[in-house]
């Protein structure tokens, strides 16, 4: 390793549960992304030396922050007692249901695998991707930093042994999200779900999800809009958000396939059958924040495949 | 029509749920499978003329019988006042939870279609046949009915409405099943389910439905195997299935890749990638059913692809 070189990665927003899909499947997005600058230093301790775009909210504490923690947790994997300098430029908000806290542990684990020559493979940064997870929301889940981390569609199979599974999509499949500048912790968002739900319910869902699934790989734009339904999550959660169901139904309006909330919330994706539509189904949400007085940032991409990305 | 004219139509035994799929999956195997004659007759009425192979259990009455719900409701879609003489053969055991009478059903509902012209495209025949299942189990449940009338894999991703999804599998897939003889009505089956469930179990099943079906796409066996776990039905009906942890340890010391309940038992499938895999796991389970003293009936083939057929 040259000790001079630094690395600055980006590392994307995600969709996680994906309506039908919770706590199991999620996908990435071309933008918004938290970028890391990761540079060896000669203290031999990992540092978090500036963080931008969090309001000051985070902590410089490696120990607190997840693009530390996910650093930490690799250098003890590798018994290694090199010490990093950590930039974090934070690009999406924070508590806004698009996988922030994953993305900055993904580009953090990211960067220094490449700094450190590669130890790993991409997928097995998955783990303590996870554990910085555990940090920011109380439990070491997959949904947003798998995705996050392999690009594209990802399905959770399983948590022990974890075994993730990435899913194929038709051509042109575009997304649009809206954030509303409110905030919900994620903890509190997931407070607002029961632990027990009916079993017929639950078929329902299992349903929908194979029915996702068995649509992102026949191509089958219109199964796809079928199956992108939640009724375990969403009328729960839909509560916590002003507005939700108004921007719901304007994006269905213009033919989204389908509506739901991105992760625990408070934004709001539309998966669509090509650009155009997710540009108007995108405006249309925003009418609805506009109309509300509430202020909102729009995201319109393809699925992202690359997953992160060197930035020069 | 000719008046004279009479056919007689098989229809294949199916495997509902398939371990992570309760009540949305299932698929059709080779053998066994009921067959009904149908013969037009001259007294305006639907009779059921003869059933064999069912011990001398079911109805004549043509409102109580599979075969003869699918019939009725055929004829008065059709606001049609002709008359069939049924003759009904069970080949599939009752109560055996290899969707016997959804075999019927979709074999008289065939034969009907054929005889009159086909006024239904096949997949229209469905709800004739679930309605009979509702006769025959107190609900119009789809996962037997579908797979035997389509042949194949079927999601069945929605109820109302009704959608159901062909998905297709790796060359070379064959199961096994044991039948042992003792007999579980399916309604005492499901009423050994709980109403409710942990929301966290509904997420590790609907992590291994999407990986099913991943796996049924991908060609990939051992994703199929890993993702073949039933935490919500099995637990509760293998106590009503003396041996079964036993039979299910046998199956994947055989090398099946994974081993559940049919339906709602008491027969027992295991999915394997090969037929001699499939033979030996069958071989397996008959051993510790033969050491209990319970007789049982094998039945190994591929996935039954052609679903209803005209038999000379």
């Amino acid at each position: 390793m040259n000790n001079n070189q630094s690395i600055r990665v980006f590392a994307p927003a995600t969709v996680a549960n994906v309506a039908c899909g919770f706590d199991v499947l999620g996908f990435a997005i071309e933008q918004p992304g938290d970028e890391v600058i990761l540079r060896p230093n000669k203290e031999g301790k990992v540092i978090v030396k500036q963080i931008t775009g969090d309001g000051g909210k985070l902590s410089l504490d490696p120990t607190q922050n997840t693009a530390g923690v996910s650093i930490l947790k690799m250098l003890e994997a590798l018994s290694s007692n090199q010490g990093f300098d950590i930039e974090l430029h934070k690009k999406i908000g924070l508590g806004s249901g698009l996988g922030s806290s994953a993305s900055s542990s993904v580009a953090a684990a990211y960067a220094l695998n490449i700094l450190l020559g590669n130890p790993f493979k991409t997928n097995e940064l998955l783990p303590f991707t996870m554990e910085a997870e555990r940090i920011a929301c109380g439990s070491a889940h997959a949904d947003n930093v798998a995705p996050s981390l392999m690009g594209g569609f990802v399905l959770i199979r399983s948590y022990a042994p974890l075994d993730v599974v990435r899913i194929p999509h038709p051509e042109g499949l575009h997304c649009t999200v809206i954030h509303p500048s409110i905030e919900l912790r994620t903890e509190d968002s997931r407070k607002a779900l029961p632990q027990m739900i009916e079993l017929k319910k639950a078929v329902k869902q299992w349903g929908n999800i194979g029915g996702l699934i068995s649509g992102l790989f026949m191509n089958d734009f219109s199964l796809i809009g079928k199956s992108l339904e939640d009724i375990i999550a969403e009328p729960y959660r839909a509560k916590l958000i002003p507005g939700f169901y108004e921007m719901k139904n304007a994006a269905m309006e213009a033919s989204a396939l389908g509506c739901s909330i991105s992760g625990s919330g408070p934004s709001v994706f539309a998966l669509c059958k090509d650009e155009k539509t997710a540009i108007e189904s995108g405006r249309k949400m925003k009418e609805i924040m506009d109309q509300m007085g509430i202020a909102s940032n729009i995201y319109t991409s393809p699925i992202n495949h690359s997953g992160p990305q060197i930035r020069e």
